[in-house]
């Protein structure tokens, strides 16, 4: 059996306002036209559909016309999910008629215990959804965090688990192991969203969405698709696409399939002077990638930023480089994972102020910290 | 073949910032409970499902509900328009999925020629459209008005119609004679956006929607079903439901059916000394129901309104009996429909300052009322 396994499609994102449903429309169109190709079983799109809850007019045809040439035009069926960014009552309008052709999308909690069977493969749709969610429906006030939540929604699934068919997760969650990019960093403190890789032991294929990074968890069968298109510039290094996925019951052949990208991203670390030479320019598709740019040579430059859009328009960023040297050099982001939030600001008060905080501040945190892990529980 | 014709459903409407969901679905979920006795071969719902472009999430869960009781759950086929109340393209998410289920929803004018067989019947599915894409559709510039508009559209259809057939026409707009309500009012000016009732003979049913009262049109085929329930005090007066229509190439019988309401509407005028009687709050369901006061007696009374709200707690509206007399004694609904803006502002220059006006008050008059009726009909 063969199918594909995609995610974060975001569609109605914007980078720093600039629009990229055309970026989108492109890099999606060709997602299909490998998919007719390549004559597959079907889909799963793990989850961010949309960007935002309330997605523009513009943002909703565009989904709708990249949905309906799937599984419409070219009868491909979709298991989906809806993720954080999504509204889930928004993203369901219609979900009772796309189940009678094939398109299955899940948005709540409970619909993740009713498997689809398809094939020699039994698919469990398990959308994104908060610990209050888990905690009202097993009626457990002990389920606060979203690694306990999603253990006790697996433990669950496991229960009815048939092991002879070929057993595949959809979700949209943070696995431990799990690298974030500036797009998913603001939904994530500490180490508290984490969900650990081992509570999924027991399915054949778990497809992920959520990082946006294909690579974020070394997980020979648990995996993240990424996002097929780069939505910030901590993505720029990441290789964007999908996953075609070959599987049977014993066996598991996984490719990962880079999509050509409209307009691409650069982190582009140089000298000022340096930057405005042919030679340094064409290295790039210079008229139309994005680019954010940690330049050195800038002490005594008045306003470069019309300088450099002139030769590189799409300058989305400009740092200076000896400035982020200083302030940066101790933020490690594999050490920052590691870490709780009370370390952190530990480390952030030394390194800033040069000295260890107070019994007094290091109390008044404790309380604090404890609060807010509280509130995002709840 | 026996079919329900409603329309204006308008889901997320507010009266005065007062949330009529519950309303709305108690209604509505009536009107299904008679369709499942009913044994009926279809329902139409006219246009103006929603009352916004960009509903509610509550408002979106309800429409979907109603929606899937009747066409999934309990299979009857829809055959639906968008209204200018909605936003076609979010409306129109889920279409592709919807037509494999005889759940059919056109929101661009060039689907209205695509007719539904249906049994006996040819259904043609005419959204609200504006003159502007009838011009560009046709490429014809001359269709500046809805009448010159909507007379093209339907004579396009004409050219394929099987007379032999039952020719239905569902369609969104005003035809001349219909008798507006403040609901509507916003969105006409004087006679601009009128469409002739002639232009619809050939059809065997016509099935409107946009004026919310059902008698707003007199003619025996061509019928407003009105609003299910009343969303403005000037509606109070109208008897709400919808049409029960038993339809053969023959003949045509049809019954206006009435709905429960859950709050009704009331415009109370009466003398402020009185309204406080136990008499005279029992005549109405004080507790629940709108009224719109319009009281004799207020001259000396500071402040009444908190204690009409102690004994008419859903009190929206106030007004002086005195003053209203005087101000509007002129101003005649049936009337206001027979006269060109020009006339309306004369008149009412005429009633306001004492005198006519000046030929240079009337010529920059003359200026203006072309400019706008240009400008709307764009």
């Amino acid at each position: 059996m063969k199918f594909i396994h995609t995610a974060d499609w975001h569609i109605g994102r914007k980078l720093q306002g600039i629009d990229l449903l055309l970026d989108q429309q492109f890099v999606l169109e060709n997602l299909i036209a490998d998919i007719k190709k390549d004559n597959i079983d079907f889909i799963i799109i793990a989850g961010d559909l949309y960007d935002r809850s309330v997605p523009s007019k513009e943002a909703t045809i565009l989904l709708q016309e990249l949905l309906v040439e799937l599984n419409i035009e070219n009868n491909i069926p979709i298991f989906a999910i809806s993720g954080n960014h999504d509204s889930r009552e928004r993203l369901a309008v219609g979900e009772a008629w796309f189940s009678k052709h094939d398109f299955y999308l899940h948005t709540e909690l409970k619909q993740a215990f009713n498997k689809i069977e398809y094939k020699d493969a039994d698919i469990y749709l398990l959308p994104y959804f908060e610990p209050y969610e888990a905690r009202a429906y097993f009626d457990d006030d002990s389920l606060t965090t979203h690694n306990s939540a999603t253990k006790r929604v697996i433990d669950e699934i496991y229960k009815n688990l048939d092991e002879t068919r070929i057993n595949i997760l959809v979700a949209h969650t943070f696995v431990a192991g799990g690298l974030e990019t500036d797009s998913e960093r603001e939904i994530s403190v500490g180490t508290v969203e984490n969900v650990a890789v081992e509570i999924f032991e027991k399915f054949d294929y778990v497809a992920l969405g959520h990082l946006h990074n294909p690579n974020a968890l070394n997980n020979e069968k648990i995996k993240y698709s990424g996002s097929p298109l780069a939505y910030s510039f901590s993505e720029a290094k990441n290789t964007k696409g999908y996953r075609l996925v070959d599987i049977s019951k014993d066996t598991l052949n996984e490719e990962f399939i880079e999509l050509k990208q409209k307009r691409k991203m650069h982190n582009v670390v140089a000298d000022y002077n340096d930057i405005f030479s042919k030679e340094f320019q064409e290295k790039f598709n210079y008229k139309e990638d994005f680019f954010s740019m940690e330049l050195s040579g800038l002490e005594g430059v008045t306003d470069p930023m019309p300088r450099i859009k002139e030769y590189y328009p799409n300058t989305l960023q400009l740092k200076s480089k000896t400035k982020k040297e200083n302030s940066d050099k101790n933020y490690d982001k594999k050490e920052i994972l590691t870490k709780s939030p009370l370390e952190l600001i530990e480390g952030f008060y030394r390194d800033e102020i040069g000295e260890e905080l107070s019994k007094k501040q290091r109390d008044t945190l404790v309380t604090l910290v404890k609060e807010v892990e509280v509130d995002e529980t709840n």
